[in-house]
């Protein structure tokens, strides 16, 4: 079959490789239908992961249909339609055990694309697969159901549930990529007050505003100018979906006394965290991995038109036009892409 | 009256002041029968709390007997005897509301000491006396409630509270002082597995054990060698009880996956916050001044003898003594001082 | 002034009496806008709640305006448009320092037109001014607030809050009148999946819809009948907003495993709980009085158009007219009574 | 082999029955060393239980030793010393996947002795295997280890956890019985202010009080009294251990508001829930079949001696002597029976 396969800094190869065979009985093998790209997948590409061995197939997010299942796989059988998660999980460690499949230390957590060949192929091996995929309904298509793979349960349960929104509140939401804008449909579900979302990008803070924030920024400055004059002493919640230091920086300066701080972004650098004026602010600081626990949940609201990812896939290709979407991604600030889709050739999009 | 009076830093002087007067409707005048030293006047004295005017009457902890009451207050007498809480609560502010009284905004937070006269003195004035004082019962002598105007609240609320420390945890506590000794006591009403605690000083480790320290370790090296051979990925609970950066750091690299860091030392310093390594490690880090919202129940709980802090007074002065009671204290590497007690001339010492 | 005084079981007046006076250093006097009537005030008239003595005037819920404050009152000051809770909290007790101030004991919890003389009245006594009413921004009309006096906390609180209803819940609301409706649209701060309201009335089912209820239901045997039909074992919340033996149990029994049954409704009897099946159901059931705590926040979300009671005032009244809006509102079943509102004579409805 | 069939109500033999084996791929084969008899298999014997069918081996509490593992074991091997929870849990339906395996729709649950043969047998087929047993440290014997099968989760986690005992509490316990006296062990974990246990028999508050038991009262007229003498408005923790209307309405008398009542107790008929004085007071109230989610931390604390059930087991028998063992704990009252044990051939008891 064909995959897309990293092949050490700076290049990734569209080629042949063998079909995915199941290993272990509760694997499946799962047809890749709709396949999006991360901003992690730039990240391995450049180098930055290590962990990520020369000659991976990447990919960690896709939705598709099952083709064969081991025998020790319960609940899905070949012909289901279904989404694979971004988090693996056996089920069965201290970790699974608690809901934290993102740490799960029995062989699971973030393996597809990264320590296993991952979704960027026309097939992939998913292992536990019946603690790692969901089924999907008819009435949720693929392209609305793959965004159910990683970004929605990470803004969700990394930035929301982290950062206990709660009604009243207002929330800094600090980055208006596909993250940020799913952290805004996500926060909605508790009521905040109002949200405030800080993006230089003018075409990210309009999508923004469509989304529901009601305050967009342009920068830190302008961030700390709104804080002052429009809050008593900083926002209830700031969720962090960039990345660097400086945000998350922002973030924590920006934070009232007994707020939270939820970081969602990947970082590379250490951040400094000002302990002289934190230590007795009563602030509560949360990082985390999605464990892809809510995927029920939001699949559930998805399904019902409770909640929305409008336009956040904004640029569509064959699987084999991987490469084009690919250049479109890492320019997205010319191309303007927020979440690309890759279509199978099989692909049936669902959608009732 | 006498008091010790900041005098500019580097000076002090046990000096002639005029009495204190009721100046609000809800002020309390309390005769001091006991008062301690608080690491802060230490550094109030190196000039590192600039919000400290000098001239101001130092201390934030203490035992007496009420001598007057204004109008306003409602469950105070004179003749009371009371604990004066270091923390100061209107009552009214959305803060005091949600019983976070550190962060009051309505006149009160940490205020005695600090930005009106405090309680090194014959006497001294309570502001909000019905939200600031606790009624003691006979059964707890001075020398024991006088820890929980400060210490004992601080290290419950802000350590092991905020930590959520649980059943069968493993708890590390770097620092073994008095807030990390009553880190220790607090932490073991609620039966974690074992108690880490980590020390240079051999006395202060000796200490930690009596108080229920299972493990007592040196230096960071100890620590990182014991979490590596004794838990599976790190200690459930990091309760940083010194206030320096490496102490906090050391916390947020020993703690494991979904651990909670709770930091309660006071801290001059900003730290090096490794998100690289902790964005996707689902912890949590708080901060805290104490809101003393657990006084009365610490109180219960010492005068069932459910709780002790033995040994934590290791020098008891009378008040006119107080400038060598502050050099025993502040050379506690020499003198071994944990907690100096100054008693006053009239003070009947409780006890029953 | 005049007032409506209680005269016995089956018997209240509109009759003079003195006008209010200051008896606390923390009262407020205030001169009632806008004053409702509750189903509890019909209780009171039928002789079902003996606390009231005869001579008491009527009435917990208002808006109005400062004229007179005592030397401790500091919040407010004469002229300031208030709000006025049902529940009056002394600040300083056990209770109200956790937030329960329903449960005050320290001479609040519900008082006004209960245990000291109500609102419906020219003017009203309230004790403890400044934690027992609420500055209203111009942008809130006289009418949206009184709703903030009592239903709108009481079913946020009491229903929502305590029901833990979390988004994708599916919510069942038993009862459509004011708190019922009240219910549903505080629940929907919390995004359930779907609301499922039951009521007997066509015109209140019909209200339900208009304020977000997905299905609504005529009975019991109807929600028996779409549990069975449209969930695997059970609603995850069930909120008692009615005050009957059958409503409760009908939550209780139509509750799934790990749900939450909330009863908001005032009962005179008692109800069977069948604990033979419910033992081994891990169902959490809880019952409450209003504390108001949660009022600040749902005057914000009012003022900012997130929250809105619609056509929840059904007929309107001038102060004087009030024996008529008692027959109108005693008679919900001929009138369609939701709440009836009692305009002063002086009163300015604010609304921006 | 041999084993305690329930032959229909009032019967039971010791009787010759096929060997288990196993049929499903997650199963595993257990010789059994150590088995208890439950209060509810004698509700078994009565015919109180109808869904147990005739012929079924009893019991659902053992430890043993792995004998043979289905291919979808991953975590256990032939040898292996195990504890078998009372409660199967598939890992992978709704209600696991959040720990409530008691619940668990994938064909766990109370399953053992119940709806599939049991542990009162020289062996024991055990689905679900990886999620149903847990691995024994030497430390731990088996005369300790068994009582983690139910009693100790259940006490822990439906009275305890779901009562929310905290520190400072006054907590009743009415029952002090073997999940009386376990809850009594587990509450300290939480270091309440003080205990108070109900129970008529002489020789069991005089084990209570052995347990930690602060006050020990001998009928609901003496719980009413203490209550109304020494705590302000009731407990702040009611727990119910016995199992009859009586004693779930005592514990719903005597919690204060704001507190909760968590019911322990197996019901075989209803309460009456006086909702006219309930429903104003803030309680909650839980219900709860345990989950053993619980265990493994309870198996650290048993381990590491912070945890201990003395003289809990009063009575020991050999396998073969179960009926004899039956006839003792039957007739608790004459004996004194607690907990009785019998023990397999092979057995090696553990304890290092």
């Amino acid at each position: 079959m064909k995959a897309l396969v990293y092949d050490g800094p700076g290049s990734r190869k569209w080629t042949e490789v063998p079909d995915p065979v199941i290993t272990d009985s509760e694997d499946a093998i799962v047809r890749v239908d709709a396949v999006t790209i991360c901003g992690t997948d730039l990240h391995i590409l450049k180098g930055d992961v290590p962990s990520v061995a020369p000659g991976t197939v990447l990919g960690h997010e896709a939705v598709g249909v099952v083709e064969q299942t081991g025998p020790g796989v319960r609940d899905f059988a070949p012909g289901d339609r279904v989404l694979i998660s971004c988090i693996s999980s056996c089920g069965r460690c201290r970790y699974c055990r608690t809901g934290s499949y993102g740490r799960c230390t029995g062989g699971g957590g973030w393996m597809l694309g990264h320590l296993i060949n991952g979704t960027q192929a026309e097939r992939v091996r998913v292992p536990f697969a019946d603690h790692s995929m969901h089924r999907l309904p008819r009435e949720v298509d693929d392209e609305t159901a793959v965004l159910l793979a990683d970004i929605l349960p990470t803004s969700y349960e990394v930035g929301v549930r982290n950062g206990r929104v709660t009604p009243g509140d207002t929330v800094l939401i600090v980055g208006a990529g596909p993250i940020g804008l799913a952290a805004i449909a996500t926060a909605r579900l508790f009521s905040p007050l109002q949200i405030v979302v800080v993006d230089p990008a003018p075409a990210r803070r309009k999508t923004a505003e469509v989304y529901g924030a009601d305050v967009t920024l342009t920068d830190a400055e302008g961030a700390r100018a709104w804080v002052t004059s429009n809050t008593s002493d900083g926002v209830d919640v700031a969720i962090e979906a960039v990345g660097v230091p400086e945000t998350f920086e922002l973030c924590a300066e920006l934070v009232r006394p007994c707020g939270r701080v939820a970081n969602v972004g990947v970082h590379g650098r250490s951040a400094v965290l000002s302990l002289e004026s934190l230590w007795d602010r009563d602030v509560t600081i949360t990082t985390g991995l999605v464990d892809t626990s809510s995927t029920p949940m939001l699949l559930s609201m998805l399904a019902a038109r409770r909640l929305a990812l409008p336009d956040l896939v904004t640029h569509r290709f064959g699987l084999g036009e991987i490469q084009e979407a690919y250049d479109t991604f890492a320019d997205a600030t010319d191309t303007g892409a927020m979440k690309v889709l890759m279509i199978g050739d099989e692909a049936d999009l669902g959608g009732a």
